[in-house]
C-alpha cells in the first residue's frame, strides 16, 4: 500500500476524513428545500461528452454555480471501420474551454470504459480524482504506464464516504457489478441531489462482499432527488440478472466433469470475484492456478495487494512451471474471452502461444458472453479450439457467466427507491435508453420529465424545469500509437480507400525546361493485384500516363495540379472499366 | 416462362419426363442390396470443397464409378479482414482437375450460399444443372447478369422428381425452409443411397405450400440409406423452430398497432413466403405495397412470374409514387435486414436514401435476426432509426421472424427417419457439426460411423467402411471487382498494412552517373497522419532519406535494392520511435 501514500484518504460511513489533515467533512444531510428569499434556487447543468453510441458512458459533466465536477472518463475500442485506430477517447475540448471551473472527477468503478480515458485527460489538466480503493489502485497502474502517477492527485473514498468538490458533495454508494468496489454517486448540490447509478445490478447474494446499498438509495429517495441518471445496458432484458452464486455451482460441476483434464478458463481480467470463485474451486479440487495474459497478471497483482483477492499460499504457479505438473493438477486462468486476436486464448487456439499448447486433454471454459460485435471472433476461436480436440464450454451452454448489469425488474426497483423528479437514462445505445425511459414511464414518470440525450447533449435541470441547452463540442478522438487526435476523417478515409482497392503510384521525372518526360513513368502498386499476374495492365497504365505527360508538355501545360488530375482521372477510369476496382491513384512528379 | 424454354423439364411424382423428348426416367425404386457375384460393391467418395468455416455449405462433390456429381455451389460475403473483397467463392481446382468426370450439379435451393458461386464455375465448365423451378429461375437471373444464360444447360426438376446424372440418380425431396421450392437430395448410386438434407426445417403448418415430405425420407430409411449428410445450423438450439404461422399473428397485431403510420418492413429478399404474408396483411389493412432495394425488386419479379408470389391487382406501386399516398396507406418492403451499409434500410437510417425519408410517422419492422457477425451493424441501424423518431420492432421484441433451420428435435426426427448407416453433419461451424454429431450419438449411432470434416476433407464410404482419404485442394477464392482469384494473401497483407497505418512514399531522382540526388527526396503520405500537423516529422524523414542516399552515393553503393532497404529500415525505425506507428514505407528511385 506504500505506493498510494500520496493519496488523500476519506473513509467512514458516518464521517469523511482527509488524512492529509487539511479538511474534515461532516456527513451532512443534504439541504432540504430551504426557502431562499433573495434569489431563486440555482440550476445544475449536465453535459454528455464523448464515446461512440453509448451516451454518458465515457464522461459526464455536472456544473452548478460555476463549479464543474466530472464523472468517469472512459475509453472504447475502435469499430471495424476505424482502421488502424488503437483506442477511442472522448473529445475534451469543452472541458478545456472550461478548465478554470473544473474542480475534480469522481469515478464510479475501475472498468476501462470508465477510467481508460483518464491518462489522456490528466496529461492536459491535473485535476483531483476521487474513487474507491480498487478503482484508484487500477487507475494508479494505468497512470504509471503513462508516467503520470507521480503528479496525479488521487483520492481514495470508501463506499459510504462523502467528499466535497467545489460546491458539490459526492456521496459514494456501494453497488453490485462485475468488478468489486463499484459505486453509484449521489451529487449533493445547491440545486438539489442528482444521483448517477454507475454500472450496477442488484445481487442479494454476491459471491464476495455486500449486497448493493439499497438503504442509501431509499434514504436519498425519502429526502428528495432532483434527477436520476440510470444505466440502461440491459434495459431490454426482462426479469432479473442471476446472482453470481449461480456460477459457483456450475463451475463446481464442471470441475468435477473435467477430472482428468487441464482446465483453462477465460474471463474478464477485471472480474476479480469470478477469479476468486475459480481459485476457490481450484483449491477444493487440488489444482494449481496459473495466470495468462498481461492484463490478467496486472489486475490480479493489484487486486491481491489491496485485499480483493485471497489466494492460498503456494497455489499460484508461474506459467513457465506448467510442464512440471500433470494436466489434472492445473487451472489456467486467461484473458481472451472476447476472442481478441492478440489475446492469450486466441494465441492458444491458433497455436501461436509461446508457452501453452492446447489439444485433446484440455477442458476450456469461456466464462463470459460475447460483447455485441465480438460474436464472430469468439465463434472463430471456439471453432479452432474444437478442431484441436479441446472440450469447450461456451456461451449459454452452462451458467458459467452472469451479467454485471441490472435487468428490467432491478432497474424499476432502483428507480422507485430513488424516486427522482427527472429521469435520464444513460449508458447504452438508443434502443436501451428508450427502453429504460419506457420503464420509467410505466412507473408513472411523466414523459416530459424524461430526457434521452445523445453525445454532446446538454441540459439544465432545477426544481421548476428540465430543458435542453445547445449542444457542446463532443465526440470521439482517435488514439493511434502515440498520436492523440491526429488521425481524423481524412486520414481514415484514405485508409479505407487503401484498404478497399490498394494503390497505384505513377512516378515521372520531367525536364525542368520543356516539361517532357526524362525518366519514367514508373508504376508501383500495392494492395491492388498481384503484380506478376497483371504486367499487361501495368504496361497500359504506364503508356497512358506517358501519353498524358507528353501531351501536356506539347501543349505547354505546366501546372502540376492539372497534369496530375488528368493522369488520375484518366487512369482511374481505365482501370475501373477493366477491373471494376478503384485503387487510389497517386501521380508523383519531379523536376530535373 | 418463355425464357426458360431451353430448359429440359423433369416432372411428376411417379415418373420423370424430359420434355426434350430425349429420355424417359422411370421412378425406379433404388436397387436393394443386390448380390454382385463378380466384383464387390463400389464405394462412393465425398469431398467437401470451399467456403469459410462452414464445411459442405458451398460445394460438395460425390464420386462413384468414375462419375462426379456436384451438390450446390455457393458464395459467401467476406469477413472483416478480407479487405476490399466483394465475394468469396470455393476453390474449383479439384473440380477442374477432374473435369472429364463431372456429369452435372444438383442444387438444393436458391439461396446465395448455395447458388452464388455457379456463374464462376460455369465460366470454367459448362456442366448441366438441375434444380426446382424457383431455384432455376433465380439462377437464370444471375446467369443473365454474367452473360452466361444463353449457353447454360439448366434443367427444371420438380420436388418429387428424379433425374439420372451419370451413374447417379438424384431424387428431389420437398423440405421446408426460408425460401420456397427447397429440396433435400437423395443420390441413388451403385454404392447405395446417400441423402443430403439441404437446408431444412419441419414446419407442419407452413404459410404457403406443403409440409416437408417426411414420407419420402421414411421410404428411403426403410429401403436402406448408406450415408446421411445433415445440416447443422441450429444444432445447438434445443426444441423446435416455430412455424411460419407464428409470424402471421404477430404481423397482424403490429399492422393493427401501426394504424396511423407508414409501415416499413425489412426482410430477406429470398424469403418469398414472408413477403407473401406481408402482402396478405397489407391487403387486409388496405395498404399499397412498394418494394425497395435491387435484390428485393429482382426476387419479387421472378417469384411472381413463376407463381410463387400472389399479388392482388393494383396493389404494388412504384417507390416513386409513395408521395401520392398517405403514410397509413403504405407498406414499404425493403432489403437491409442485416444492416448492410449500402442497403435500402441503412440508407434510410442514415438519411442517404434518394426516395424515402424516415421520421416520426414510421413504424419499422425488422423481420429477420442478425446473422452472426452482423449484430453490431444491425444495432447501429436500429439506433439511427430510433434517433430519427421512428418506432422500431427488432430482434426478439415480437415473433416477427422464425428461423429456416431445424432445431435439435427436428434434426433427431429426420435422422431417425433416414436411419443411415453413416452420419455426416454438414453446414455449420465446428461447434454446430459436433453438436449435431452428439445428437446422432444420442440416437444410438456409433461414434466410428460419424464423420466430422473440414474444408477439403474427402472420405470414402461403402457398406463395409467409411474412411478418410487424403484431403483435396480446397479453400476460399476472393472475387474483387472483375478479378477472380487475383487478390491473394500478399495483396491482402498489403491492404491490411495500408489500412493499419497508411503509407509514406519517398521519391528521389538520382544521377545516372554518380548516384547523387538530383531531385527530391519528396515525401508523400496517405493514411498516416494529417500532413499539415506533421510537417516537422515529414521534414525529418526527408532529411534522413537524403542522408542515406548521399551516403550510398559517396560509398559507391549502387544496388537499388540495398539503398531502398536502408531507407525503409531507417525511416521505419525512426517513425516507430516517434509515433509507435508503422506505416508502409515505399522508396521509389529514378535515374536521370
Amino acid at each position: 500500500m506504500a505506493e498510494y501514500k500520496k493519496q488523500k484518504r476519506f473513509t467512514g460511513k458516518r464521517g469523511v476524513k482527509a488524512n492529509s489533515g487539511k479538511k474534515y467533512y461532516n456527513n451532512r444531510k443534504p439541504q432540504k428545500r430551504k426557502k431562499q428569499p433573495e434569489k431563486s434556487k440555482p440550476s445544475i447543468k449536465i453535459a454528455f461528452l464523448g464515446g461512440l453510441n453509448e451516451i454518458g458512458k465515457n464522461i459526464t459533466l455536472f456544473e452548478c454555480e460555476g463549479d464543474i465536477v466530472l464523472l468517469d472518463c472512459g475509453m472504447a475500442f475502435p469499430d471495424g471501420d476505424m482502421l488502424g485506430v488503437d483506442l477511442v477517447i472522448p473529445d475534451f475540448s469543452y472541458i478545456e474551454q472550461n478548465i478554470d471551473k473544473v474542480k475534480g472527477m469522481v469515478v464510479t468503478h475501475g472498468h476501462e470504459d470508465h477510467i481508460g480515458g483518464i491518462p489522456f485527460l490528466l496529461s492536459k489538466m491535473n485535476i483531483p480524482i476521487y474513487g474507491t480503493p480498487l478503482t484508484i489502485g487500477l487507475l494508479s497502474n494505468k497512470l504509471k504506464e503513462h508516467s503520470l502517477f507521480n503528479s496525479a492527485k488521487l483520492n481514495v473514498v470508501n463506499a459510504g464516504g462523502r467528499v466535497k468538490i467545489g460546491c458539490f458533495e459526492a456521496e459514494f454508494i456501494h453497488v453490485n457489478h462485475s468488478i468489486p468496489d463499484s459505486c453509484a454517486i449521489a451529487l449533493h448540490t445547491p440545486a438539489g441531489v442528482v444521483v448517477h447509478s454507475g454500472d450496477f445490478k442488484i445481487d442479494c447474494t454476491p459471491f464476495v462482499g455486500n449486497m448493493i446499498d439499497l438503504h442509501s438509495f431509499a434514504r436519498l429517495g425519502n429526502e428528495g432527488v432532483l434527477a436520476f441518471l440510470c444505466e440502461s445496458t440491459n434495459a431490454d432484458r426482462p426479469g432479473y440478472t442471476a446472482t453470481e452464486q449461480t456460477v459457483t455451482s456450475s463451475l463446481d460441476s464442471l470441475f468435477r466433469d473435467a477430472i482428468n483434464s487441464r482446465i483453462i478458463i477465460a474471463t474478464f481480467a477485471s472480474n476479480v470475484n469470478r477469479v476468486q470463485q475459480i481459485i476457490d474451486c481450484a483449491e477444493k479440487y487440488n489444482r494449481k492456478v496459473a495466470f495468462s495474459g498481461r492484463s490478467m497478471v496486472n489486475y490480479m497483482k493489484v487486486a491481491e495487494e489491496l485485499g480483493y483477492l485471497k489466494i492460498p499460499n503456494n497455489m499460484v504457479i508461474d506459467i513457465d512451471m506448467l510442464s512440471r505438473f500433470n494436466p489434472e493438477q492445473i487451472v489456467l486462468i486467461t484473458t481472451g474471452s472476447q476472442g481478441e486476436p492478440m489475446s492469450a486464448l486466441s494465441r492458444m487456439a491458433y497455436s501461436d502461444h509461446r508457452k501453452v499448447v492446447v489439444g485433446e486433454g484440455d477442458f476450456i471454459i469461456i466464462s463470459a458472453n460475447p460483447i455485441p460485435g465480438n460474436e464472430k471472433t469468439v465463434g472463430n476461436v471456439v471453432d479452432e479450439l474444437l478442431k484441436r480436440g479441446c472440450k469447450v464450454i461456451y456461451e449459454g451452454m452452462y451458467d458459467v457467466h452472469v451479467s454485471g448489469h441490472a435487468c428490467q425488474e432491478e432497474l424499476k426497483i432502483l428507480q422507485k427507491l430513488v424516486n427522482a423528479k427527472y429521469f435520464i437514462p444513460v449508458h447504452g445505445e438508443q434502443k436501451h435508453l428508450r427502453k429504460n425511459a419506457e420503464l420509467a414511464q410505466s412507473l408513472g414518470v411523466d414523459k416530459k420529465n424524461i430526457y434521452i440525450g445523445d453525445i454532446g447533449s446538454q441540459i439544465e435541470v432545477n426544481e421548476k424545469y428540465m430543458k435542453e441547452l445547445s449542444p457542446v463540442t463532443a465526440g470521439k478522438v482517435f488514439v493511434d500509437g502515440l498520436g492523440v487526435g491526429d488521425v481524423g476523417s481524412i486520414v481514415l478515409r484514405d485508409r479505407k480507400h487503401l484498404a478497399q482497392d490498394g494503390l497505384i503510384i505513377i512516378v515521372a521525372s520531367l525536364d525542368v525546361y520543356d516539361g517532357h518526360v526524362i525518366s519514367g513513368p514508373d508504376i508501383v502498386s500495392r494492395g491492388f493485384v498481384y503484380v506478376r499476374e497483371s504486367e499487361e495492365l501495368l504496361d497500359e497504365i504506364r503508356e497512358r500516363a506517358l501519353n498524358i505527360l507528353e501531351d501536356c508538355a506539347d501543349n505547354n501545360i505546366k501546372e502540376w495540379g492539372t497534369i496530375k488530375n488528368r493522369i488520375k482521372d484518366d487512369v482511374s477510369k481505365m482501370i475501373g472499366q477493366k477491373t471494376r476496382r478503384f485503387p487510389m491513384i497517386l501521380p508523383i512528379l519531379q523536376e530535373v
